[in-house]
């Protein structure tokens, strides 16, 4: 077992993602403190709050200054956060009359929260694109499978016919609900936060509000009141992302089942191979998500327990954002790719789908009894006729047309075909909920 | 211990709520799923899928039959979910002719969770209002003690003066942020839920589209593709609740924290006595909150658990949102109860909230670095000044004003008042992001 | 949704079981608690530290006393625990002089928790007796089938042959290991807790020892230190229930699975029906062990945040023990019983069993690949004729007799009889770590 | 905020520890695969069951060889697995005859499972003497401490006196309770894995048993049938492993609480500063342990989640353990290095200590009132009594003289030195519970 699966060189590949895992690495952590700085020195310069050549130089010095990662550390071993550490080494970088308005008014969890909704925001373009490029695959092959019967399982038993258009549309529908989201979401979690030592921006009031309008803006951020114990912006993105792993960990459970050795009705992925049985196709990509989907569950559940901050700021909560939010992000991140994978390879077996229907002749049941039931048999008979013909050797057709008393073409009545159009015009209604930009 | 806080005659009083306990009563369940039927029958007469005289006689019927919780069990053991025994029970009732077309095109599923939206309606009504008025509350109370100085305490240290109304403020801001949520959560989750046994409205094609609609316009609920296997409508919920649980348990905290026996500034609530030591008054609805937000927090992952339901019904996911959604409206019902008492009792105790910030001059040490920076004095300089004044055994006003390079009137410059001002307007701005309808 | 599953009149029967419902239930969780007082009085008289006098009215009153539960409503809501309403309760049925001493020396905590160990040693009595029987049975079955062979299935994918014999021998392994650690178990967990206001018993010093180890043994509990803050009894108590849920639920999720429509190898239990679809039999006795293991996952997460009590008693954690330690015994509980049914009533569907076998030749991929390795092929060459032989439209033994380069009887070779001796052997090694009382 | 707080550079001498994080790193995981597939071919060889020569070479050549972690990412990409990536990487050093003989009748499973049990004995060793070191560190700080008077505090109210060494002693006791399960505990959980393709060692039947024995003897593990779908040894040491973190939480909490500027009565560790308040001294080293343990028990319902593997082998839930348990691991390895610092560096804070007694007189109120009921006076009497004296403004012990029916001298009743006595004979009584080597 590794440190880390999102940090191994082993396992880092198949956890995590190239462009998440560079967001989150220690130097572009440490970047993203520095542009809050900067973006605080220049705003603070053109509200005359500090001095403008002060804040030209920060400015300058800022823009491509490189802090090492390890030179924070005993800092923040100390600290417990790597804020003071990270300006004292900016000062170092900066000559005393320009490092001395350097921070001016901010404290450490202006500049990391600040920091975090910034790079949630990369993560939100990223996921925000993985995710409508997703759907758009889904409604491709949804279209394409739209004819393909398939049958339904409910419970784990067959149930009644469905299309395969039809099951790739439900994978899609709670991520076109994330997809939607996605608007709203960008308003409620990307808040400059800008309080100063408890909050209320004493130190340099009355300019508190000023500076929080203007940073936003420098930032490309919705302003707010300070959040430093709201943490409702970090609950609600974490929300989010549990919504779009809990679809995608649907949809790889979905097709780890349908590509069981024993079902094997749809295939998507490569297939990993096994290190003594040749002939194994294991479905890797598929059981990945769902790991990760488990992962961001513990992860949602480690970020509420840090949503109710004690006072002004609270230090055992406040670490455990920084701790689980990435990995619901990483997680999110590579899920969203290997699900693209599989829904682009995905290969529907045909003879298979068609098996389980020919040897589930019972899975028309449900259409015998509403037959039944709309030709005047009751409810009670009905079930009876039904469960007879089902027990009969014969087929079923032919059972029920011996059984049933009221005369009926059974072989068309019990066409499975006849489902392709209400599983079209429900797939529609899923993808009609789409509300593209 | 009891089988559970919720039904417990013993605990039930303090963990749960009257409101929400009658909602989710067993006989008030029943009742749901009997108007999901009910409402199906009478649209179904209306689009002439079923007989119109069918319709009429369930929709008579069932206005006010009443059928025994205990009824279902058996079939509920049997089957998994009490819906076959109740139609069963339900046909009992009618005629054979119009218990035909009951449950018409239905399956469990669509009756379930339908009617757990429609429980959800009037929990979100009842927490919608709880909500508002807990807000208007602490808007009033942070207004009153607005000019009420207190030492603000970051990582459990005291750091720099704020006023207890901003302290209240902080506890809005959540709230407020979940208030403005609810109209948007609303049409997320009431959603209705027809799809028939496996999603597509197969046994009434083509006539699913319309029943669906005209099912949402019946009920009050927000027309839907099928979401059997999309749980976004309940993760949303649950989100929601979390954040207003975790919202109320930080007041809480911070209330338990305040009337500690050490601190004793604010005060709320009743106290409840102990059953050997006379004199205590144990913070008993503080730390209530407290316990039902923890509840929440396991519900939520709970939930999330279940939130990739396999194929087209997935029964080892299903139940347990039956199991954990209850205890967070229960949580979040009863959570909003006792902050509502709390805000309203709550009682600052000036003399205590004036001592601490005497006793802890050092309380101004920002303002002083702030202070010295502002008038030329180095970063580093003014950071050794100020820790030289706060060591010295002499009141730190007076220390500064004889190590300050700068000449100063320090007891004007460390006068905590001025804090007041900023602390207004962050508060302000915190209730102006209310929406009111 | 009902308030709970676990009380509903509707679901209880499915997700609770009597006896631990009865248990758990308002009377006889105040009867655990009268236990406690009597006891403390008895031995608090033998020990001369009350009137005997007193402690023989008490001993006497209490041993039939009945306490209306509902009566305790009030003050449980005014004190956060039932204890004072209580004991005001009980000294109302005693006479002034003998109801001075009931109580004496003790806190609510010693009550609560001590009676919580008595619920918990009957619950251990209860579910240890229905573990038993269960290995009992899995072992029987185990036996029984022996010789049934059975396609192992790795990830998803048809691995190597096994025995259904041995695949029940795992479904015991981790239920053995729950066996083996009961009397461990029960010296600790089931600790008598008495240590007064702040848990050194000063209010009886110096007695408090001497009390402490008669009550434990008139209880019939371990002796122990006051473990007020120190909840590793309950932690312990937890681990051990989540063990056996995890256990049983992967014992039902492989039944779950092997009585799929598609697969329909082995069944057991009775199969739910549907409200649509008449064919259907679901599995729900396996489908609840599941969810009843969630909820035991959720339940632990709740007791783990309650773990860390601050000073020397804390009413923000304590609470949520008697939230969630019932919610594992009852999961524990039904589970068992439900496991206990499936494994008596399981059934092996030779056909099936038999059809995956040969409609998956390359099942023997393995072995043909060992065999070859043993006959001085070399790996990667074997790994290559193995490929070629399971792509070979001929069958599996065919295509090796004419593709291997040496010449061996290939029918003989991949006969999977050969994995019974082995899954004996494995089946034999589980069982044997059974240690007997 | 950083892929990872325990690999960032920034963050992880904060919340990992050297010692853990080099167990966890890449090549020491590999190190450890390797380590098992040695011992696989010294058995076999010294069993006859592969060629001796094949087996003295690869012992030779594994002894030390060095494959560089990031070749494995390809193959562990694909296969889900590090592990056929390592046999190819291996058998590359190999000539092509002992090659053929390497991680004979192996499987994954079998190499993971057993090198992450190697690696955990290694952290036992770790942990185990981290562990003892630190209830030796306490109970010597329980025996400095034990005459010093405290106030206890119940439910965030003084409650009546304790010592600080017995709140000391309270902290020790749940470790106490891990180190005496700890022999326990390696039994249980370092048991090796080897069951081959589906757990049943079929490619070298009849030796399965055999290998497994001498293989652990080999590796100084513990012999077993194969657990690769019984989880039980890693739910068990995650057991644990949360109540070491449990509590040191508690630990960690008490101290933060007993060091916050409003009370300070403690103090320990060193204190961070902030990035703009030079007074501070945040207890960085609390507040740390505290965040480490909301991790563990995060990670611990994630381990939970993965304990119920399907079938033989269970891609959806074995990665879990590998993300879960190093995260346990490194919890509570930092957490016990933390601990041990803030109790070797834990000062009184005397003044502070006694103040608190002397303002909170009516903490001797339970006293009083067993004082008064030992004399005669009736319970209900005693407690008005003791209520009158406690609101009288006359100092408590006076007002008592004046109010009580019994002449007594209340100075010398009402001493707290009196429960210096029960203090340290309650602390005795947990220290005597350690079960010493």
């Amino acid at each position: 077992m590794p440190l880390s699966l999102f940090s191994s060189q082993i396992h880092s590949s198949l956890f995590a993602d190239g462009d998440l895992t560079k967001l989150l690495a220690d130097g572009s952590d440490v970047a993203h403190m520095i542009a809050f700085e900067r973006a605080l020195a220049i705003v603070q310069g053109r509200l005359e709050i500090i001095p403008a050549q002060a804040a030209r130089k920060i400015s300058e010095k800022l823009a491509d200054v490189h802090i090492e990662p390890a030179n924070l550390a005993a800092g923040t071993r100390s600290a417990g956060v790597p804020v003071p550490a990270l300006v004292a080494e900016l000062r170092k970088q900066l000559s005393a009359d320009a490092g001395a308005w350097l921070h001016w008014g901010a404290t450490s969890q202006d500049v990391i929260d600040t920091a975090l909704v910034l790079q949630a925001k990369v993560a939100l373009e990223i996921l925000g694109a993985r995710l409508e490029k997703l759907v758009d695959t889904l409604e491709r092959q949804s279209e394409r499978h739209a004819d393909q019967l398939m049958a339904g399982r409910t419970r784990s038993q067959v149930s009644t016919p469905i299309t395969l258009g039809y099951r790739i549309a439900q994978w899609a529908h709670p991520l076109i609900d994330a997809e939607n989201a996605l608007p709203a979401l960008r308003s409620a979690v990307l808040r400059v936060q800008f309080g100063g030592a408890s909050g209320i921006n004493s130190a340099i009031a009355p300019d508190g509000t000023a500076v929080s309008a203007a940073l936003a803006l420098e930032l490309g951020l919705e302003d707010s009141p300070s959040w430093h114990v709201n943490r409702t912006p970090i609950l609600t993105l974490a929300g989010w992302l549990q919504q779009v792993t809990s679809a995608l960990a649907k949809m790889a459970g979905d097709l780890a089942l349908s590509g069981r050795t024993d079902i094997a009705e749809v295939s998507s992925g490569t297939g990993g191979g096994s290190s003594t049985m040749p002939q194994k196709a294991n479905p890797v990509q598929a059981e990945t998500i769902q790991v990760l989907n488990s992962i961001a569950i513990s992860a949602q559940a480690g970020l509420a327990a840090a949503a109710s901050p004690l006072e002004e700021r609270d230090g055992t909560a406040w670490p455990l954002e920084w701790h689980f939010l990435p990995q619901m992000l990483l997680a999110a991140g590579a899920a969203l790719v290997h699900a693209e994978e599989l829904a682009t390879s995905l290969q529907a077996h045909e003879a298979n789908l068609a098996a389980t229907l020919v040897s589930n002749p019972e899975i028309m049941a449900e259409t015998a009894s509403f037959v039944l039931a709309r030709n005047g048999v009751s409810r009670a008979e009905a079930k009876d006729l039904v469960a007879a013909a089902a027990k009969d050797p014969a087929p079923f057709a032919e059972a029920l047309a011996r059984i049933s008393p009221v005369s009926l073409d059974w072989q068309k009545e019990l066409d499975p075909q006849q489902v392709v159009a209400p599983a079209r015009d429900m797939s529609a209604r899923i993808f009609q909920t789409r509300r593209r930009g």
